[in-house]
């Protein structure tokens, strides 16, 4: 690796006349300027980001800490968030926890020890004494946490839980069943089987909720809790899947039941990636505003890091998307 | 930030001893062991990692340069190479390029300039000159490149493509379709095409090879393209398209018109992630390796920067997976 001192000695100046052509500080001569940047050019002398980065104490850097990178709603997440990082001139440290808990916190410790500027923390398990005498900012992006003085980003789930019973009702359907989260785990997206579970009450409607378990969500194959789940539920004609993936599989298993989709079962996913408007049928969804949240995410890091005040708890506005399904 | 001198302050030893205590190196008493630890402890005291990476000249990071991060294949790609990396001790560095020629540039330059400790390079446009003078171990994965002497890791996508055919045509298909990549990229799935066309032409069956355009790659959306293909040539009665996630669109453009699959249309996909099963119908694809070839990715960055003499040119094997898209 060519350094400052090479480009020195190559070009008969001092270091400090290097460094300051390279910083453009103090009076240098046309000449010599000249002559060092032919032999910067020359030589493929290349600044030491590390080096700044050391002087600067931060890295321009966010980790991203999740629990999946290949599920489509976090993929589609990490790319929005790499895209907003890349806008504020942040670089992105991709993190995967595999929701094991020693796993979140060695890349915790991970991002520390690198001097990351901030981090997305979409995992669940991460303790959160372990940020008690962090100075980096830190964003939970649907996610909740013990702390209260950690910065929250959420969609409005339990809106979303609402318009999913409501727009099934409003369809005809007279029997509901959701499909939601991981049990135990109390996350921001069980506020779905809420909102879900209300409607239903006030409109005399009758539901299961449903949770998945860890296993299903890791390997994301929900086929055999779709199927026993249907065959214990016979009467039901109406599904809210808490994700455009198991809505996606809800769909295989309705075709393999002969149940058809719309016409005997109507079906809402939520978090409208990609697949939910490239299945068959097309599936009805509630919107989450990924785009956005991942900007506010990036947006807050940026500012707290210069000293200014941003909100402490966000909910972001979340919409029915109707399609085949219903 | 807590420093070793904040440490040797508190403690009343130097910062040497500190360091020493931390490093395990030399003799120091138990007394003053026991006593820096507590203070590292108490001070929530945490190692410099940018500091030990300008020690070392390199950071243990490894820069992926993706035109996608959402696409179903560079989502699992990613999600593999990541958990290859954790293995070998690696951080991941995230980078989409969006297929735009100066910000695949201007990442590499962030990568070069940030020591990373190699690059896998999975985005078409880089100019192989920019790497010219780079001590940098770098990866082409599934993307050719003028120079000859870059790691290149590729599946067998010429018997990708000869498998898909001559399952087509052994289903009873007398005129196949094929979707293939991006026209005028020269791209390592491009062989695809080639093994399809010649299977086709050795069993006298009639074939029709289209590409796709840049647009539709980058917003993911094939639909037109494919409706617009079909209307054109009503007499196909099998269809392999060059990704699943195109294939995925290919069940739904023919059921709005009204092309049963499998019964009037056959189907295979490429790749092999998670949504080919789980569609309706589940998709016949081609698998490819994408856990094998991540992890022999990061394995030759490693063995490369140990000095270690790695393989130039690797082409993965390709398998058949049975669905019920054919």
């Amino acid at each position: 690796m060519v350094t400052i001192k090479d480009i020195a000695q190559k070009t008969g100046v001092t270091a400090t006349t290097v460094s300051r052509v390279i910083n453009n500080r103090g009076y240098i001569s046309d000449a010599t300027r000249e002559k060092v940047w032919k032999a910067i050019e020359e030589m493929h002398y290349r600044p030491n980001e590390v080096a700044r980065q050391l002087a600067r104490q931060h890295t321009d850097t966010i980790g991203i800490i999740v629990p999946h990178i290949s599920h489509p709603y976090f993929a589609k997440l990490i790319s929005n968030l790499e895209y907003a990082a890349t806008r504020h001139h942040y670089k992105i440290l991709l993190c995967n926890s595999r929701e094991e808990p020693e796993k979140e916190a060695e890349y915790l410790e991970m991002c520390i020890a690198n001097k990351v500027s901030g981090i997305v923390l979409c995992s669940k398990y991460l303790q959160a004494e372990k940020f008690r005498f962090l100075d980096i900012p830190i964003i939970n992006l649907e996610r909740m946490d013990e702390r209260k003085d950690i910065i929250t980003i959420q969609s409005d789930n339990y809106e979303g839980g609402r318009l999913a019973a409501q727009h099934l009702i409003d369809k005809g359907c007279r029997s509901l069943l959701h499909f939601g989260g991981v049990a135990g785990k109390n996350m921001p997206a069980d506020r779905r089987a809420d909102g879900f579970r209300d409607v239903c009450l006030q409109k005399g409607v009758s539901n299961v909720i449903l949770q998945s378990d860890q296993k299903d969500f890791e390997s994301l194959q929900y086929q055999d809790h779709i199927r026993k789940s249907l065959e214990k539920n016979p009467a039901v004609d109406g599904i809210f899947a808490s994700s455009d993936l198991i809505a996606l599989q809800v769909i295989q298993v309705c075709s393999q039941m002969k149940i058809e989709i719309p016409a005997q079962m109507k079906l809402i996913g939520f978090d409208d990636v990609g697949i939910s408007s490239m299945a068959t049928p097309a599936i009805t969804t509630i919107h989450q505003p990924i785009r956005e949240m991942s900007e506010l995410s990036i947006e807050y890091i940026d500012k707290k890091l210069r000293g200014e005040t941003v909100p402490l708890n966000v909910y972001m506005p979340v919409r029915l998307i109707e399609r085949d399904s219903t």
